[in-house]
């Protein structure tokens, strides 16, 4: 079978079966637009817990969309009829925090003490940023969105700590508190901007060295404007190196049922 | 110690003190305004899971303001510095679902098992009514606010399930809408409706007859709105009969640290 293009309308389910099957790989940008992508974490049941709280305590970086139940890897809250195992393109499977596989499903690795996750993500509200006509930088330079670790620590939970991570996107003024508006309405894909302005007021010494993703041009009269960011959550396991943790590959998205601007 | 009247500005860590002093032991609405107050509910670890699960599943009834650390019985999150053993004004405490004891405080009862959550209440919502000139009409009535089992079951998560418990306030359509928009701000307070007028169509059979609290007068032109309500986490706890359980007793809630408008 060939792939088919976006301009086809994808339904969720459609988008799950054919990434099954092997017949989509690529990044989830753009696909089956109007409904919630998903950020995948999995935990072993001894450091669940302690990650249900880390999420729970931190809402902005790590918004949650489901918990399921322990050894399912059916999400029966937002894809009934899904398997968290073989519905993503590909996964990275870390064992006490050092990156051992990168698989295409990972059937061999499921166990029944599993716990998996699934954490909003800032593909929703871009979305809704670019349909109100706010430029998106990194999209028109074509890069990954610049991504920083900053001074202001998350709340801690057992094992789980670690820096509050962002993305950023610059925008004139006016922009930002249209942009703000808009993103709020979205607390499911980390809400509104945690931080406008100076960056080193949470702590990051230069917007044009990121720790994660690329560099974006910034224009004379935008300032910087910032989001709490996904990654945070992965910063606090690479701190906690559980056992076993199995993500998403980066911008290899669960594809959920739910509607972006649907309440929970 | 004299008792001192509302008239007098009382902080949160004002009112802990006292209730902890035992110079405070009645109902709280109308306490500290301004400020969240909490359900209180703590179960033993072997079931905590099973409980965050359900309330993340049930946000509407069972909105998390803090979950603490296990055998902590101070909330860094919500009131640090204060003690949920003493700073409630009664307790019931729960054995295999049966009430066993009604304390002024719990310390004898205390485990290094145990699990303490605050859950969201809707003094809140109900002062931003107020303020917005809308109709209580079980303040008006100096009744207990109506509350019905609905035929809505909510997401089970372990061995928690059970019905969705909601309040009922009389209004107006145009009132039930403006009273929305105002609730809706408070998502940690239960939100805005989940429900407005026949109340056949989540169960109810006879609105003059609520399972719990006390009947209200709906007048002419005013219809039925219901919102979900804390009680549903206690039905649930009942049907799961837990060894252990500990809640506050009805009306006499912990007051936080946390503005009521505040994000979380």
């Amino acid at each position: 079978m060939t792939y088919q293009l976006d301009s086809e309308v994808q339904s969720p389910r459609d988008v799950r079966m054919r990434i099954r099957n092997n017949e989509m790989a690529g990044p989830t940008s753009g696909v089956a637009p109007g409904y919630l992508q998903a950020n995948l974490v999995i935990v072993p049941q001894s450091v669940a817990w302690d990650f249900l709280l880390f999420c729970q305590r931190n809402p902005r970086p790590c918004p949650i969309l489901e918990v399921l139940d322990i050894g399912s890897p059916e999400p029966r809250g937002t894809a009934p009829g899904a398997d968290l195992r073989t519905d993503l393109a590909r996964y990275r499977v870390f064992e006490n925090g050092a990156l051992v596989d990168e698989p295409a499903d990972i059937r061999r690795w499921w166990r029944e003490d599993l716990v998996a996750f699934l954490l909003g993500c800032s593909f929703s509200f871009e979305d809704a940023m670019l349909k109100a006509g706010l430029p998106l930088r990194h999209i028109e330079e074509n890069r990954t969105v610049p991504m920083y670790r900053t001074s202001v620590a998350c709340k801690p939970a057992g094992v789980f700590r670690g820096p509050l991570v962002v993305s950023m996107r610059p925008l004139t003024p006016m922009q930002a508190i249209r942009a703000s508006e808009i993103t709020a309405r979205f607390p499911l894909a980390h809400g509104a901007p945690v931080h406008a302005g100076d960056p080193l007021a949470i702590g990051v010494a230069d917007v044009m060295r990121p720790d994660y993703g690329d560099a974006v041009s910034i224009r004379p009269g935008e300032i910087p404007v910032f989001w709490a960011c996904a990654v945070t959550p992965q910063a606090a396991i690479a701190n906690a190196r559980p056992p076993l943790a199995i993500t998403h590959s980066p911008g290899r998205m669960f594809v959920t049922d739910l509607r972006a601007d649907q309440d929970v």
